[in-house]
């Protein structure tokens, strides 16, 4: 954990940035390009250049922060058996995971103040990119707590295993984990430069069990961002639970003391989905039935009966044949609050394209993820009624599935991903 | 083929990105975000909101156009054995990438114009984004002129089998293909749009053999652009041909009516080849084994005993220790033009990642993507060399491949892809 504040002699990729924008400048100066040169961002992939999101918090970063347009998702499998080589790679990764996210690399770089015999311990494909608004955020799966390391009584009752849902057809080699990182950033080669080495500081400790791309997210998660759309074609992300939402994030997304599980004030659970999407069925389908289906309307994502996408859901409102205009297995009827004594989901999804399946077809869907406070009471709930009732199950196919629990956040320099849960 | 022109009364994605990006702001005016409106692009996944690319010109878009950061890439089966109906499809997708890469939806919406009891006639993920410079580029693979199509005759001869090259390890399921489609844009949203549509608009007449997303350029096709840095860390595309080399461009990438097959005058031969790296070895190399192996330095892609990046080649030039700064089997000798009678390659790769492998890795590497003007002399000499005698291969393997001959481009709306190929 040396030089954790980052304040070292290293070149930031942020400081690289700028002499890279400029050597651009210069190399295109003569240019005869198709187009202008500011008509694409001076270095490759910067999607944005805005300030980094704080890595010190009470809370982890990448849970309300404003959703970023990539993902790359990794889950672990712990091979050490020694609960004191895990707390040193949770402290080496949180180290890392604090320069990274403010865009400097994993550790020196070999060219830069290196030395040029080792192995370089950054692995050098982000260098010259800005922090392009990583976030990497840590979550702890059940078997994390078996006998290995000596957590078994910490497991908090809300990390409780999901129970099977009915139509799922989980595939175990794509599921669950002892350990995962979500990195969300705008540009992709940003937060797969930051699970890559993750990964390789882990090497001896952990294992890669799966990991997903997401390639566009499929939610908003503020109001100051534009809903984007699924692979449905729809709106995602219209009603979900926002940064701005105060009240609610403290009722409905945050752990406290009185939870039953100390540790984890200040944490959160996360569930992940792999939804694999069987679009060639639903790109037949006709309008109208695509908007029964889902209750809003596709082009503007109005609720049915009413007229823009913010428009309040009433569910009692009836069209001029008597029937409700949200139908009564409508997919935001049966997933509302309302539905579940008022239990709220943050979704935070990505889309994924995964090649083809060999049967002709795009292997493609939802990569759905979900923070809450309570799983048993969020969830499960939503998702069973979901899984019984959906009109929407007939183009989806629920294949993987991962339940974490993702501490608090890391308060400064001294403190470390999971310190609670290690430290009483 | 109706409406190619794209001037029907439908909306554009450009017309309703406007719309998109002022309801965005409404709706975030109140909000306190953690960031800036100014910080985020308004609306999902718009990367860039600079012109569209022409689609119609001599030669097809997306070969010399700047390389975009993202790419789908897919590549299909024929499964009808009717030569009318290939044409008729290939008439369809020309008319649908003439409207996809000027930001226009595949066909009408059917929100806007079309008939809701019918399935919508674009699947309507890319609603609300701009054209994210979106070229469409087809490819007609060896396969295509077997006996199905009456094409055996005018097969070029360019378009010979690739040799089996020492050290693949090629998969079948992912090489190959009748046809191809290569989608680049600075959006991952909207390149996996438009191939969607185009496997929707073949339905019952091709499917989907394999398809591969890259989520970063590792290569630069122009000289107005900065040079990317690969998975392995390095610059890649520094030494490649370019828009502005007008010169070799003429001689080295476009096919022209002396070479055989006069269909193909303004096209171009394209190789993929997917090269997984086994980026964990690489990790634990040194910086200077690394460099050595590449010729070139890490941070700043200049040659090594050179200083700057386009600093010229000097494969004569010797250290103190009299040994050749560049190794005799360094990569960017083995490939350089010099070695292989000036035979030059339009490199416009991506990196990927696809999970992870199932033994504790990612599953990452170079989708490598080369245009030229006859394979036979340029890219097979140089893999040939380089899988013979290139140290890289200790840290690569090939497994899969493509070989595609792309038709010249569109002329106007009365054209189609690859007419010249079925009317002579
Ligand atoms: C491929 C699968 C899915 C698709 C395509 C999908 C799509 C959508 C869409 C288009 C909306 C309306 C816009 C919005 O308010 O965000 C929505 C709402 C919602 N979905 Fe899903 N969804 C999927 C799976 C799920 C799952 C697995 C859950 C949770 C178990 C879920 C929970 C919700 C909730 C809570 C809402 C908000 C309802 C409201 O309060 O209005 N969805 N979904
Ligand atoms: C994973 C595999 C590969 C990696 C990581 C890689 C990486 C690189 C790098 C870093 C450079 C130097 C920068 C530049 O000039 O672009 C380069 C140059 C080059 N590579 Fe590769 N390459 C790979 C495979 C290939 C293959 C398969 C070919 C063709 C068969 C190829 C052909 C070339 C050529 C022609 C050059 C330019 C040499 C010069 O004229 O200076 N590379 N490559």
């Amino acid at each position: 954990m040396s030089d954790p504040s980052g304040n070292g002699r290293r070149m930031s990729r942020r400081s690289l940035f700028g002499l890279g924008a400029a050597g651009a400048a210069v190399a295109g100066a003569g240019a005869v390009g198709a187009r202008s040169l500011l008509d694409e961002p001076p270095v490759a992939h910067a999607a944005s250049t805005s300030a980094p999101y704080p890595f010190y918090g009470e809370h982890q970063a990448g849970i309300v922060t404003p959703a970023q347009d990539r993902l790359h998702f990794v889950a672990f499998d712990v091979t050490t058996g020694d609960r004191a080589e895990l707390i040193d790679l949770l402290q080496e990764w949180t180290a890392a995971a604090a320069r990274l996210t403010q865009g400097k690399e994993a550790g020196s770089f070999g060219a830069v103040g290196g030395d040029p015999a080792a192995a370089p311990d950054d692995t050098g494909e982000a260098l010259g990119l800005p922090a392009s608004g990583l976030t990497l955020t840590v979550g702890f799966g059940p078997s994390l707590f078996d006998k290995r390391f000596g957590l078994a009584d910490r497991r908090p009752a809300a990390l409780a295993d999901l129970p099977k849902f009915p139509g799922e057809q989980l595939v175990p080699e794509i599921s669950g984990g002892d350990l995962c990182v979500q990195a969300c950033a705008h540009d992709p080669q940003v937060a797969v430069h930051a699970i890559r080495n993750l990964a390789r500081i882990g090497f001896g400790k952990v294992s890669v069990r799966w990991s997903q791309l997401g390639f566009g997210r499929t939610s908003s998660t503020s109001r100051a961002q534009a809903t984007p759309r699924n692979l449905m074609g729809f709106k995602d992300g219209t009603n979900n639970l926002k940064l701005e939402d105060a009240a609610l994030l403290r009722e409905q997304l945050w752990a406290d003391a009185g939870d039953g599980a100390a540790w984890m004030t200040g944490g959160t659970y996360l569930v992940t989905r792999k939804i694999r999407m069987t679009i060639e069925t639903w790109d037949r389908t006709s309008l109208t039935e695509q908007e029964q289906i889902f209750g809003r309307d596709k082009g503007e994502g109005a609720p049915l009966g009413a007229k823009r996408e913010f428009d309040p859901l009433d569910f009692a409102a009836k069209g001029p044949d008597g029937q409700p205009h949200i139908a009564s297995n409508a997919h935001i009827r049966l997933a509302h609050p309302s539905s579940h004594g008022n239990a709220h989901l943050l979704r935070r999804g990505y889309n994924f394209v995964d090649g083809s399946d060999g049967l002709g077809r795009l292997d493609a869907g939802l990569f759905f993820i979900a923070y809450q406070r309570d799983p048993r009471k969020q969830f499960v709930p939503v998702q069973m009624r979901l899984a019984r009732e959906d009109p929407l199950n007939e183009y989806i196919k629920h294949v993987s599935s991962g339940l974490f629990a993702c501490p608090p956040g890391v308060r400064d320099a001294s403190d470390y991903w999971g310190r609670t849960l290690f430290e009483p």
